[in-house]
């Protein structure tokens, strides 16, 4: 479905840049594509397992059934296998953020401005009437400068807009969140090694006292006891050594 | 007093939007809502203990009072129910604040180009002389892109138009936050793994190994003392058998 | 010094707002206090022990001192008292850092619509030529929506647009890190206390464990050693009761 | 090359500023200078081990190469030297970032400002007819504001503004990022350090007052053992005494 998503792509570029005589061609195609999702769809939903619960989480599908101009922004989720693909380090997660951030908004740019060069061609108060305004319309819009220089002035070329606000706030947001994450990971892997120090120290200091000084009074305690036995057997020996003495003194008389 | 402030808005909505040539029945709806805010107001200004320092905690419910056209954003606090009532981990929290926030944005957007269409239509100069332009020109404020296709130019228009941008500035601070917490999550993770497993490995190589050797030298000592007492009393043992020997010996004798 | 700076605001907002016939007044009155500024600046910089740092650290207050009208913002110290007084729990943080900057935003509207009011006035090509205008104006930019429908068109006004706007980035920063500091604490303290529980649980099926073992151990050895012992004591004994029967046995014959 | 940059710089700033008559000069200048760039990339790519990753790594150098407009903004590097050169606590990171950024910025204005100013001013649709205008166009643009008074009408100048737009929109992630930074290291540094407490506490409680048990009882029962070989001694010591004492009544018999 993402290779029919491309070639719909391109036939709708060509169809609405190249604006031929004909267009009974690129029409053909779109339409014949347009099947397609439409088909992917039904027989999704018909083999989900529990239909409402698919039906509600592919919400964004239906959209792009309904607009199929729309299908396009799929091909994002191909950026989005690159995300889930492999995660291991915060600087390589920073990496892969930026590398998907900056092709969802080249195909955001890309696809509205193509969107809104198409459905505002119609409207006799237009001032977008060129694609290369509405690419700069588009850039415009995604950073929310918003000179208002053009405008789009029908409903579809505002939805198209809207969309575009969005991902301009989301591109805002992931830039702040990528300098803060990179700048607090520097920060407070310093602070953490600190916390760590103090904490192994503390347990060094306390812990360890603690329990040395334990196991050395129970050691004193234990040679005390023990050099009280040797008194005793000390002065059994003498007691023994005096009877000895005593017999062998006898012994002669 | 939710429900009133539904009702109320609905009535709001029909007169604004539908312009009938008859506006009593909303009019008088409106009247009679307001007068129960108003009551609402008084009878829990009354009953409050600290009359003061209620006061100056509902300043919002004053200017709902004043402004009846502020009441709708109380419903708001709906949404803060549902954030407030169950708090368990990072991912739900964040889900949670998502859907406030997309609540949210939806209702400002949609009260405040109902106050401005509302609000505008008097002026000679207006702008904004549509509903739906009243809605394009609230997204375009609330996403701080700020075109400048339709401003509104009244003052009381201003004002609804100050409350979107402040809204404006809070979503993008929102998403903002939202990503960076997830990002930084994701690799503070890792770094606290890190650091969990040399404290880990710290406490191991150094206080165990410590402990161990005390132990160790304790275990050593009194072994040294035990075999120094096995030897005396093997001493005696000795002793006492060369007696027993002796005494043998004379016995024939 | 605050005092003369709030009796400045006063009396040039006196002197912009009303534009009365004759500003000798209040023009005195702000020639005096600048003069007082004047003194006060001159004064500090020779009383300073290092005049060359003095005159780098307090670069602003010169610009206070050559652009008297932008003594008021100085004001924006007291609210740094404020914040510098007491500095506890997080979120007391938060709720001070939301209150200054609050202060700070209000106060940058009202100075910034001032004095963009009062130097946009003599310009033939002026857009804004009322006050309120001029606060619609300022709120816009500290906002960065940035309509466009009223814009300064003199150096200086465009110098205060350019402030407002340094304001306004800032306040968006402000807003994202605070929303950002609250949801990750929340999430945060979650992470940590899971991974302190894991440390813990590691200390002690490890560490305990271990010297458990060994203390055991070491009982075990002494109480052996200990057995052996009293083997040879009852050895003994047993040896000199054998000695004190078998002399029994003797005496009667 | 960078004093060749500053050097580039000049000429340009002089070529469009002052818009002499004869530009013989600065356009020889400028050539010997984009001549000697050239010669410069080529040289390193010629040198360069890997020459293919070299082109990837270094396709801004060909950028420069091709649009030596860009070249000055590789003075930018000397502030990313100076970043890179020390990074030790917080609190200097996000001073050294503050410099960096802010000079960053100026000279993005500036640069922005003077190219946007040379390439329109061939256009007959201009909006930007003055380099005042020129800076006031690239602040409101860096600041994502956006008025729309001025907007570029040339390709090459809408080049220009998208690369502003970008670096406002990384000015306002920098300026989220390090007040998020600030507060959070503050109410981090709380947070952890109750953590660690915890722990603390935690350790001292349980491991601590485990293993003090353990020893105790270890103590306990050596002294007990102790005890019973005392007994077995003492009695010893007894029936040794007895046996001496009948001895000597015997001896006078």
């Amino acid at each position: 479905m993402t290779g029919a998503a491309v070639v719909f792509l391109i036939a709708y570029s060509y169809q609405v840049l190249a604006r031929p005589a004909s267009t009974l061609l690129t029409e053909g195609i779109m339409n014949v594509i347009w099947v397609l999702f439409v088909v992917d769809y039904v027989v999704s939903l018909i083999l989900s397992d529990n239909r409402q619960f698919w039906f509600f989480r592919h919400l964004f599908d239906l959209a792009t059934v309904v607009l199929p101009m729309l299908r396009p922004l799929r091909l994002l989720r191909l950026f989005m296998v690159l995300k889930v693909l492999n995660r291991t380090s915060g600087m390589a997660l920073r990496g892969r953020i930026a590398i998907y951030v900056v092709g969802a908004v080249a195909m955001m740019i890309y696809v509205g401005a193509l969107t809104v060069y198409d459905v505002e061609q119609y409207s006799p108060d237009r001032q977008i009437d060129d694609f290369g305004d509405a690419v700069w319309w588009a850039f415009v819009t995604v950073t929310t400068v918003g000179y208002g220089d053009y405008a789009p002035v029908t409903w579809q070329g505002r939805l198209v807009a809207a969309a575009l606000m969005l991902g301009g706030i989301t591109l805002i947001g992931v830039v702040s969140a990528m300098v803060a994450s990179w700048i607090m990971e520097r920060v407070q892997v310093g602070n953490q090694k600190m916390f760590t120090q103090n904490l192994e120290a503390h347990i060094e200091a306390n812990l360890e006292a603690q329990l040395s000084r334990e196991l050395n009074e129970d050691a004193k305690a234990d040679a005390a006891r023990d050099a009280q036995l040797e008194a005793k057997i000390d002065a059994l020996s003498a007691q023994i050594a005096l009877l000895t003495a005593e017999r062998n003194a006898h012994k002669p008389s």
